[in-house]
């Protein structure tokens, strides 16, 4: 099992960033997501993209990420541009935990640096939580989070050129 | 060379995500940025990184997309979840070709689909183009864009635990 938790989600600055945060955790393939601030329209935008597109992502918001990190039975990761270069250590991650992979929005609170197993740099250069996250979880499922199937009642098609959706109105009208 | 070229930022309410792609593009070994509506503060907050940790990023906003994409001499990846598979399009996209990768704020004109090369989805479900350009440029460079040299003022030094900072000073005085 992979949960994300997003520290000092602000409500107002960090709306878009969160939801990016969220969508990436789902669709890269972790199954739930930690929010420490309460937000309820967050929780609702991610879980109506859940419920149109399919799986199972659970989300919390209002997490209280101290207890919830020294809980948490499997590795804590957090990403850091200050931290060890991913490709050293992910190579040492055991495959068999549970994991909890931490990403901040602005200044992290100086005691998740001790509190995780590995502070991991996707880089160090600044970039964005979002695109750590990202590169974060394609490395460490070697590419095959992105081919979990969503079953959802919407269905995009690849193709070439422009649009194909399939959506299951079937499905829709039994719920 | 690539290129990312970020259409439709709106000012204020993309300020942020705009920001992370930007990040993302240097950080992912891009060399350029492209950013369709003018945005002085942008440019600003984006050379003040390059300026401040290396690298020699360039930022142009206030850009015609139909003209720079038809001008491009090379290829035109669009990255959208409509499009085909990454595994399956990597293998051929030329190597030797400058690249301009196309990553979309909302909604994207219809024209994109047509004037690209390759769309190429980041798998078929909705996540973040900040999350799509830097699995793009991760797996295009095969990782080696985030072993760029930046050879900055502050350069960041991998550690276990906390943060490890050497700023040059002297090159900093001497400017």
């Amino acid at each position: 099992m992979i949960a994300v938790l997003r520290l000092g989600h602000r409500i107002d600055r960090d709306k878009r960033t969160t939801t990016h945060v969220g969508l990436v955790a789902r669709a890269f393939g972790a199954d739930k997501i930690f929010i420490t601030t309460k937000d309820e329209k967050l929780e609702e935008t991610l879980k109506k993209i859940t419920d149109k597109f399919g799986g199972s992502l659970k989300i919390a918001t209002g997490v209280n990420y101290r207890e919830l990190i020294k809980r948490w039975d499997g590795k804590v990761i957090h990403l850091t541009m200050y931290g060890e270069p991913i490709e050293s250590v992910l190579p040492k991650i055991p495959k068999s935990n549970d994991l909890l992979v931490v990403v901040g929005a602005e200044k992290v609170p100086r005691e998740i640096y001790e509190l995780a197993d590995y502070n991991i740099a996707i880089g160090n250069q600044p970039h964005s939580e979002i695109a750590a996250l990202a590169v974060f979880l394609d490395r460490y499922l070697g590419g095959k989070g992105l081919k979990k199937k969503f079953d959802g009642d919407v269905k995009i098609i690849p193709c070439k050129r422009g649009k194909r959706v399939v959506v299951n109105t079937k499905r829709q009208s039994l719920q």
